[in-house]
């Protein structure tokens, strides 16, 4: 298995160099007291849990998965006790308000933490993660009394919870859910139905479990207007926050499934469950979609953990094994054969696993920040922050996990076919990371969302705010002779990139098709663009540093890798608008019929 | 799990209207008597095996998966009862020369009954397939009483055998390998050592195993000219062919692997072991890369086979689940929601995989023709053959496994959340065909062959032969209109794929490991054009049926097929070109502190 060890120098080199973390917290309103020390010292202390308590527990993880006997479920040995020590140490309240009981920190460095935890074991995270969903429902959405009685208990990771959403028969149609919800006398509702997919739906960690829950109110309009958010806990909670009888909440089943065995995803029965209402009927998707952006990058973010930990486990590899000569000659004359990092194609896959992940976590980062001012920044910085997010969060979600497929593929390929096998732990890495590209909106799903919603939705406007930035940025660095590799060709797509979505929007507007048909070749290319807006910046930062004299090798290595970048990867843009360009007649002109044959 | 059926219906205009078999049959000298009608009744028998006999092993064998205890394996509930059924039904013998004891039919059309038995299970038909591993070592090697001593039982399916290649600290680089042989004073050989990834090195299915192991004579030259070739069973064989005494050769422990769990993938242990040589001492590699060139196209076919299976189930899945409405207005009107076939995207990913499919299936059955004319051609016949298959070989290894990859990835990604639940049976899929990117050399192995040992070790040759080829094909369609979406962008990437030869050619010449940053995304470039070549000439085959009145959904189906492939997919050659053309300093500049930081 691969023995995880956090990314710290780069992810210093993100947060202070690239994204200047210092000046940022010192703007952001309430939240000035978080100094650069206090942020190394949490950083700290989340890098050394990553490692010492999460990274224990990848190989069993996977190897005893959960178990369902007799209702119970139970989560791999070592689970429980990791779990109490995410409450004790106050990692479950890093990014919740202080009114509500949390540590008030911006959202960004709960970020941080959940990249370095998550990358051994994601597994083990999303009880956490999880958990904390009932709680941002209950912010968004809760009374003051509601607040007070479900969320301490969360926060200290005695209880955990989950978010139930999917059904059997609809999942990105959230519309057609059946649950059934029927008020009772005393302003509680009883539920009805059943649910699929409920991530720690049942588990053997906490005392209880606070599920929030989509339903439908009995006589609500159909569709997704007719939907509500509830509050049930597997164990009534009294008001005034003490545990009462069992709820009838059960878990029917678990999935046996690909990857991410640990973590327990279970079929729930509702069989007359009690059931708090948050907000007003049939507004549930409202308070639910407050989520939704959160849940993206932290699904993005998956994508970064899961490849971040292939790199490494490719790249000790890669140093280790010993396999023909280097084509320019011997370089490990001594040694029966050289390294097989010496082979230009080994280079190739390793750099393609670095750029991508030293990518995403440039751009995830960014992004935790506009977070961040979307919360304690001031208005035009909550207005500039919140269109940034609309463009670039599901580029994120879909992109980071989209090229972290092909990090944690290579990172088996690397490995040849050591990496086949289980004990080596990279084809449990891919096999982990493998949902990441469907639950929380598949790429498709985002995709849609970009182009659609965001971009033709917005008459071109969300893009042109994002398209204007990049272009300033260009025009400040035109002159910047050291950095003309990445600015010219970053200017020219940038350019192309208006180019292209007017010609795609023209062609939507004869055909709502076409929409669709360009979609995920759309949000790839935005991706490789946004990408390359971000390795551009990085390599100038970089470039400062070694102008000034600085030997620090990351800086170099910053440089180069920006170079790999521009030069074997951004160039895929290019098929992506080929195809995306191609236009929709070749996808719906196929009959059934000639789908079958 | 998904419900396979054998694709007949494509097979058949691949075989009968694509490469005119009949044809190609009534050519071959010696297998005269195979007519259509033969090969029709041979191929049905085949498909109702595949469906009958093999598909319902696929989910009990990964779940169950192969056992060790005691020395001795156990294969999944069913795999002894089919594989008893595989030999008595002759399918072990299909293309062995009638000399040896098989039907002498052309290899060709093995490959067909290959991909139909392999795709529900193909861990169930390697043990058949690794079987042939001896049996083709011991014809192109073995005496005719060492042929006559081990062969005839492993074709009844009594014996099976495997190749014994790959040690712990050697895999491509086969030249390190340690076995050790000592000559015995009866001629026999002793071996010491240990092997691992052995397939099939120890099971229940059959009584004896008949291994084909390389290993060093004692006082052989170090490196690839020390390397000979072994005959050595489980049980020893006596000159009479009847079974005698153990033979030392022991199971240590078999992998935990990703998919393919139903084969026992086996580390062996020969602890003095008796052995026969076959040919001379220190000539072993020359016997064993014959079988290399069929075991590269057994891989391609691999990817083949859980291509067509993923796809099978991708699109009944697709036609079945009901999710949102078209974007162009409802569909299914009267339903909750449309199928998800409606929406552009699904569309795409279907024909992505439809695509590559059955081109794959057109290059491998199109490249088992020109193995038959290597057999059973005449002189010149064999000469042309024996050319196209230099080049296509590693180009049908790498560029069929590499898209299948994508096209089982899809295949989960079209059942969303659905397709990571194992019991719907898309993620072994992927799982069982993650390793033929790795085995039997990997995608950057092949890729080296092909641009370093192939093209430019030819002088530019073996790609003009078959670039000429294409030339030709597209001179004779230049007038036809109909074609010329085809012909067009396929002559002009012809003539660059000899540019961009030329250009990494030259590069090398100055810098070696320029072939090796080239080298896949060469392979992958060269693939999509050899593909387009095999649309091209199938769209030709369609559109005359369709002149000529035919209304078979088959044919426009084709059609619409190449032009996906020809709009979407073939312009993905812009972004490998682009890399291949970047050249080895990105790649090679990078310092081993650089790439730790």
């Amino acid at each position: 298995m691969v023995d995880y060890k956090a990314p710290l120098r780069d992810i210093d080199f993100v947060l202070k160099e690239f994204l200047n973390c210092e000046q940022h917290y010192a703007g952001l309103q309430g939240c000035e007291e978080l100094g650069v020390d206090l942020m190394d010292a949490i950083i700290s202390e989340g890098a050394k849990f990553a490692e010492n308590v999460v990274n224990p527990l990848a190989e069993i993880a996977d190897e005893q998965g959960c178990k369902l006997v007799d209702g119970k479920v139970t989560t791999p040995v070592g689970f429980k006790e990791a779990f109490k020590q995410w409450g004790e140490g106050g990692w479950q309240t890093l990014g919740i308000p202080a009114e509500h009981g949390g540590q008030g920190l911006p959202s960004s460095l709960g970020s941080v933490i959940g990249e370095m935890a998550g990358a051994p074991c994601w597994a083990f995270t999303m009880y956490g993660g999880l958990a904390l969903a009932p709680v941002t429902c209950l912010i968004n959405g809760g009374t003051a009394a509601q607040q007070q009685r479900f969320i301490p208990k969360i926060l200290t990771g005695e209880w955990a919870g989950t978010m139930c959403l999917t059904e059997a028969h609809c999942g990105s149609d959230v519309g057609l859910l059946r649950t059934k919800a029927v008020k009772n006398d005393d302003g509680t509702y009883t539920l009805q139905g059943s649910k699929i997919f409920i991530s720690g739906g049942e588990q053997d960690l906490t005392d209880n479990i606070i599920h929030a829950i989509l339903a439908r109110v009995e006589g609500a309009p159909a569709g997704t207007r007719g939907v509500s958010l509830f509050i049930a806990p597997k164990y009534w909670v009294n008001e005034d926050g003490s545990m009462g009888d069992f709820n009838n909440i059960s878990c029917g089943a678990i999935e046996k499934k690909m990857g991410l065995k640990a973590s327990a995803t279970c079929v729930m029965n509702y069989d007359g469950a009690r059931a708090v209402l948050l907000g007003e009927e049939n507004r549930g998707l409202e308070i639910m979609f407050k989520l939704m952006n959160a849940a993206r990058l932290g699904t993005a973010m998956q994508g970064l953990s899961m490849g971040e930990i292939s790199y490494q486990g490719a790249l000790s590899y890669a140093r280790e094994r010993l396999q023909m000569r280097s084509l320019s000659g011997p370089k490990n004359p001594d040694g029966p054969a050289d390294p097989i990092m010496v082979h230009p194609d080994v280079r190739r896959m390793l750099l393609t696993q670095k750029a991508f992940v030293e990518g995403q976590r440039a751009l995830i980062y960014w992004l935790a920040q506009q977070v961040d001012l979307t919360q304690f920044g001031s208005d035009i910085q909550k207005t500039e922050a919140t269109q940034l997010l609309e463009l670039l969060t599901p580029i994120a979600k879909a992109f980071c996990t989209e090229t972290s497929q092909e990090v944690t593929y290579l990172g088996v390929q690397v490995y040849g076919g050591h990496g086949y096998i289980s004990d080596n732990g990279m084809e449990r890495i891919a096999r982990d990371n493998r949902i990441s590209t469907v639950y929380e909106g598949t790429t498709g799903i985002q995709s849609l969302d970009l182009i659609g919603r965001k971009v033709l939705g917005s008459g071109g406007a969300v893009l042109n705010n994002f398209t204007k930035i990049i272009h300033k940025y260009c025009k400040a660095n035109e002159d910047n002779a050291a950095l003309a590799e990445f600015i010219a060709p970053l200017a020219a797509l940038n350019k192309e990139w208006g180019e292209v979505t007017l010609a795609v929007g023209e062609k939507a507007m004869a055909n709502a098709d076409e929409v669709g048909a360009a979609s995920v070749d759309y949000l790839m290319y935005s991706g490789y663009i946004t990408f390359a807006y971000l390795w551009a910046q990085m390599a100038e930062v970089a470039q400062q540093k070694l102008d000034a004299g600085s030997n620090d090798p990351l800086y170099s290595s910053k440089l180069k890798t920006a170079r790999f970048y521009f030069q074997r990867l951004l160039p895929r843009t290019a098929s992506h608008k080929a195809a995306m360009l191609a236009g929709a007649d070749s996808l719906m002109d196929m009959s059934e019929a000639e789908f079958i044959c």
